[in-house]
C-alpha cells in the first residue's frame, strides 16, 4: 500500500498507464564505431518516415488533406540531400553519435532560417525543430502516450499532469490519478477535482514502482493506493466505491436548499471558475453566484490580445448564465512565471514578487482598459462585480477606480448601457492588505480573501517548492490571524467579506471562518453540497466557542489538535 | 545633469572609467571566405599567447612563479596540435567562424575532461573553459576593464557592481560611482557606502551616455551627476566637496557622546557587520557594540565546509575585539539564490520564499550544530548573543533552543567554558513573525527588525526586480505599522527590540522609530556618528506627535508629505 496525499476524493479501480514525460538530454561523446551509428541513423529515419506516414494517414481524416500534406512534408526537408549527407558527414569527421549530429545540423538549419525575415521561412525554421525532436526522441527511444487516447477504465500514473498534458483528456475514461509531486492545490488535484476523479499526489517513486497494466485501486480521500490488489481489496473498494456513490446521492438533499447554519445564519455559498462553461457547472451544482471568475483563459495560449468584443462576450455569457445572481470577476492575474509571449512578460527571478496582477495593469492601461471597458458593458447584462488582484494599499484601488470612472464617461457619451454602481472589490491575498484592511474596507465594495496567495505571502513560502511546502498551511496561526483580521475589518465598515481560496471549502476551517462572520464562501462547483453540509451542521455558538481555543494556539500543531 | 538615485553620500569629483559586461554571443552563421576565418583564428592566437606572457609575468611578481607558470600552461594546451587543428579543421568543413569553431571544440575538449573520474583531469576541463572565454574575448574584441587597476580620481561608470567585479578595489582611486541599476539597497550601493564613496545608481542609460576620460561631477546625496561639467559647475562642486568633508568633521564631536535623545532618553547604537575586521571600524566608528554581524563570509567562496574551529575563531576574534560591547551574531542566513555548491543548494523558481536561512539550518542540523557549538564556545570571550533569522513562528525558535539545549550539555561533559545565559533572539522579517509577535516575545530573548526583508515580504515585492521596486518603501504605512506592531510587542514583554535593517540609519525614520519605542540602532559603521546626531536632535515629546501624525496616514504618499 503507497500513502500519498488526497489530492481529489473517490474512490478509483482500473489499470494504470503510466505518462512519462522524457527530458531530451544528449549525452555529449566520441564514438570509434562510427559506421554504427550512421546504421543507427538510418533505421530512424525510416522509423521517422513510416510513423509520419501513419500518422498523416489519420490526420487526412481528421483534419483534412491539406494538414496532412505539411506533415508529409517533413519526410522530404529530413531525406533532402544535404541535410542527410550534412549529418552523416559529421558523425564519420567528427566521431560524434547520430543524435549530437543530428541536434547539431537540425538545430544549425533551423537557426538560419529562422535570421531570414520572410515569414514563410521561418515556418520552415519551426519546421525542422519539430522534425529534429521528433528524430530525437526516436535516437533515444523516446516514447509519448497521448494521454487523450487512453482507454476507459484507465488510472493515470504520472510525475506531475502539466495543463499543455491534460489538453484534450476525457474524463470518462480516467478512473483515477496518481502522481509523485503535487499537493492539494497543485495543478493536478484542482484538475481532478474540477473532473471529480479521486487522486492521490505526491507518492514517492510511483512512477518507478508502477507498470503499465497493472491493477490499482486508490482512495483519494485518504490518500492510499494499492497496486495489483487480491480480490478481498478489490471487493473491499467496490463496496467503498458504492458507499462513496451514495453519500454522494446523500449530499444531492442539499440542493436548493439555502446555506445556513443550524441556528439560521444565512451566507452565500458561490463557485469559482475558469471559464465561462464553467458556469454551467455552477448552475448545475447550486451554485449560489460566482465568487471568483479568473479571467487569465481569455489570455493564455493563443498569440494576441483578446479583444474587447471577445473579453465582453464571455463575461457576458457568465453574466447571463448566472440569472442576475452575483458573478465577482477577477481582473487579469499573470505574471512572469506564465508564458504569454504577447504581453511582454520576462522572466523573473522570484516571479512571485514580482511584476504581475494589478501591478502588470497598472503599469499597461492599454491593455487594462479593454479589459475594464469589456467587464462594464457586460454588466448591463447580469450582476457583475469587479475584484482586484493582488492590491496592497488604497492607492491601487484608487487608480483602478478613476480608470473605471473615466470609461464610464466614455461610455456615457457612446450611449453604452452598464451598471452605474457595479462593485469594485479587493482579491485580499498580500500581507500588506491585511495590515491595511480597515482602510482598505473604506474604499472596496467588497473584500474577497485570497488564502493560496495571503498563507505564501504571510508565511514567506512558494507553495510549489516541495522543501519548504511544510510551512505553507493555512492552520498556522499566523495566516487565521491574518484572515480574522480582514474579515473584522470588513465587517467593522460593513462591506460583504468573502474567501475564495481552498480554505472556503474546508471542513475544518468553515466553523472558524463563520466564527469570525465570513459572509461568502467560493468553492469549486464539485464541493457546493459538501460545504452547505458543512454549514448547516455548525451552530454559531458552537464556531465561536471553538474560535475562542484555536485563536490562542501559537502554533499550527496546536491549531490541528484542535481542529482535528 | 542626470538624476538617479542618492545610493552614497558625498560629492566626487573624476574621470570617467567605463566598465562594460560583455556578454559573449557567438552569432550563428556560414561563411565564405574560410580563409579568412583562419587568418582570424592565427591572429586570435597570436594574441592570446602576447597577453597571457605579460600577464604572468606580472603574476610572477605578485603572486609567484609557480601560479604564473599554471597560466603559460594555457598557451601550450592551446596550441596543442590536436586542438589548434581541429579548430582549423572545423571552420574549413563546416564553413563557420572562427568564434563558432573555437566555442565547438575547446567545449567539447572540456566536457571530455570534465567527465573523467580525476581530480587533475577535471582541473583541466577548467583551464579549457578559461582558455576558451579569453580566445572568444579576443576573437569577439571585448577588452575586460581590470577594476582594481583604475588610477587614481577614477569615477566608475558601469551597468552595475557585481561582487566578482569589485574583488580587488582600491577605494582610494575611486571618487565616485555611477550605475544604471539599483537601488539604495542593492549590492552597489551597500559597497559604496562601506567604502564611502559617493555614489550615484539607477541613471538611465547612463553607460551609453557617458564615455572614457569623460570629466564627471556627482552629488551622492541629492542623486545627480552632470558630465563635462563646465568651469563654473566644477567650482560649485569643488566648495560641494568642502562643505561635506566639513560636515564629516563636525560629525566626529559626536563621536564619544551618549546616544541619547534631547530629553535624555538612551537607545544603544550599534553596527552592521559581514566579517570580523569590519568590527575595527565598527570600534573606530564609535559604535557601542554589534547589532548584526553576518556570517555567510564564512561559508561563501570556498570548496567545503568552514570547520567549528574556524567558525570559533571568527566569533571569538569578534567578541574580543568588542571587549564586552553586546555582538548579535547571527546564524547562517543562505540560499537557492546564492552559489554555494557543498551547501547542495539547488536552484529554485522563488528563492526568496525558498529553503533558506533557519529553514536550510533545521534541515541541516548536522551543519547547524557545528555552527551553534562555535558561538557558544565564544560566547565565553564576549558578550555574544545569538540570533535567528526567517523565523516564522515560536515552533522554529523552540526547536533552535532545544538544540542550543543539548549542544551545552556536550560542552558541560567536555569541561568547555561558555556562557550559561546566552541570549537567544529572532530577527524578524517575515509577515508571520509579525503577526505572532506577542507570541514570539514570551520565547526570544531580544528581537531586531530586518527592515530589508520584513518590506519585502510585507508588500510582496523583490527588491532586485526595477519593474516593481517602487513598490518596496519601507515608508508604506503596511510596512511601518509592521515595525510599530514588533517593538510594541517586544516592549510589552519587556525584551530589548532593535533594528538591523536600512531603515535604522535613515534620518526620517528615526523619530517614528523612537516614538515605538525602539531601543537599539544597528547601522553600518560609517552611519554611527550622523545617526547619533539625529537621536540628538530628537525629543520624544516632538517624535510621539509626529508618529501620532504619520500613522494615520494610508498611502506612503501621504507619509512622505508629513515626513519630508
Amino acid at each position: 500500500m503507497y500513502k500519498g496525499i488526497a489530492g481529489s476524493e473517490g474512490i478509483g479501480i482500473g489499470t494504470v498507464v503510466l505518462i512519462e514525460e522524457h527530458e531530451i538530454n544528449i549525452e555529449t561523446k566520441r564514438v570509434e564505431e562510427t559506421g554504427a551509428e550512421i546504421e543507427r541513423l538510418q533505421n530512424a529515419i525510416e522509423k521517422f518516415v513510416a510513423d509520419t506516414n501513419v500518422m498523416a494517414e489519420k490526420m487526412d481524416i481528421t483534419v483534412g488533406k491539406k494538414d496532412a500534406d505539411i506533415l508529409r512534408g517533413h519526410i522530404q526537408m529530413l531525406q533532402d540531400p544535404m541535410i542527410e549527407e550534412q549529418i552523416s558527414a559529421l558523425i564519420i569527421s567528427e566521431k560524434i553519435t547520430a543524435e549530437m549530429a543530428v541536434e547539431q545540423v537540425l538545430e544549425q538549419t533551423a537557426e538560419m532560417f529562422s535570421q531570414i525575415p520572410d515569414e514563410l521561412l521561418q515556418q520552415r525554421a519551426t519546421d525542422f525543430r519539430d522534425i529534429k525532436t521528433r528524430m530525437l526522441k526516436i535516437l533515444l527511444g523516446i516514447e509519448d502516450v497521448d494521454i487523450s487516447q487512453v482507454p476507459a477504465g484507465t488510472v493515470i500514473v504520472a510525475r506531475d499532469l502539466t495543463p499543455s498534458m491534460t489538453a484534450g483528456i476525457n474524463p470518462e475514461n480516467i478512473e483515477g490519478i496518481l502522481t509523485e509531486v503535487g499537493g492539494r492545490t497543485s495543478h493536478s488535484a484542482i484538475l481532478a477535482r474540477a473532473m471529480e476523479v479521486p487522486a492521490v499526489l505526491s507518492i514517492e517513486n510511483i512512477c518507478s514502482i508502477a507498470k503499465n497494466g497493472d491493477k490499482v485501486v486508490l482512495d483519494g480521500t485518504s490518500g492510499e493506493a494499492i497496486l495489483n490488489p487480491d480480490d478481498e481489496t478489490v471487493e473491499k473498494f467496490k463496496k467503498m466505491y458504492s458507499d462513496y456513490q451514495n453519500e454522494k446521492a446523500l449530499l444531492k438533499e442539499y440542493a436548493g436548499k439555502p446555506s445556513q447554519t443550524k441556528d439560521g445564519v444565512k451566507v452565500e455559498l458561490v463557485c469559482n471558475i475558469g471559464k465561462p462553461a464553467d458556469a454551467n457547472k455552477a448552475v448545475e451544482c447550486d451554485g449560489e453566484g460566482i465568487g471568483l471568475f479568473r479571467t487569465e483563459f481569455l489570455f493564455m495560449d493563443r498569440d494576441s490580445m483578446p479583444t474587447e468584443e471577445e473579453q465582453f462576450e464571455a463575461y457576458k455569457e457568465v453574466a447571463e448564465k448566472m440569472k442576475g445572481k452575483p458573478v465577482i470577476i477577477r481582473t487579469l492575474d499573470i505574471g512572469g512565471d506564465k508564458d504569454v509571449p504577447y504581453l511582454g512578460l520576462e522572466h523573473e527571478d522570484n516571479p512571485f514578487l514580482g511584476f504581475r496582477a494589478i501591478r502588470y495593469c497598472l503599469q499597461r492601461k492599454d491593455i487594462y482598459d479593454i479589459q475594464l471597458k469589456a467587464l462594464l458593458r457586460a454588466s448591463a447584462f447580469g450582476k457583475i462585480k469587479i475584484m482586484v488582484p493582488l492590491v496592497t494599499g488604497v492607492d491601487e484601488l484608487r487608480q483602478v477606480k478613476a480608470m473605471i470612472k473615466d470609461i464610464m464617461a466614455e461610455l456615457d457619451k457612446e450611449g453604452v448601457a452598464y451598471n452605474k454602481n457595479i462593485e469594485v472589490g479587493v482579491m485580499m491575498e498580500t500581507p500588506a492588505a491585511c495590515m491595511m484592511a480597515d482602510a482598505l474596507a473604506k474604499e472596496a465594495a467588497f473584500f474577497s480573501i485570497g488564502t493560496n496567495d495571503l498563507t505564501g505571502y504571510t508565511m514567506a513560502v512558494d507553495r510549489g517548492n516541495a522543501k519548504v511546502a511544510y510551512l505553507y498551511s493555512t492552520y498556522n496561526p499566523a495566516v487565521l490571524r491574518a484572515i480574522k483580521r480582514i474579515i473584522e475589518c470588513g465587517k467593522k465598515e460593513g462591506i460583504m467579506v468573502g474567501m475564495c481560496g481552498e480554505a472556503a471549502a474546508d471542513s475544518k476551517l468553515i466553523p472558524l471562518l463563520l466564527a469570525f462572520g465570513l459572509d461568502e464562501f467560493s468553492v469549486s462547483a464539485t464541493s457546493v453540497l459538501k460545504t452547505r453540509k458543512t454549514i448547516s451542521d455548525c451552530t454559531m455558538d458552537e464556531c465561536k466557542a471553538l474560535a475562542d481555543k484555536v485563536m490562542v494556539c501559537v502554533t499550527e500543531e496546536e491549531v490541528l489538535e484542535i481542529l482535528g
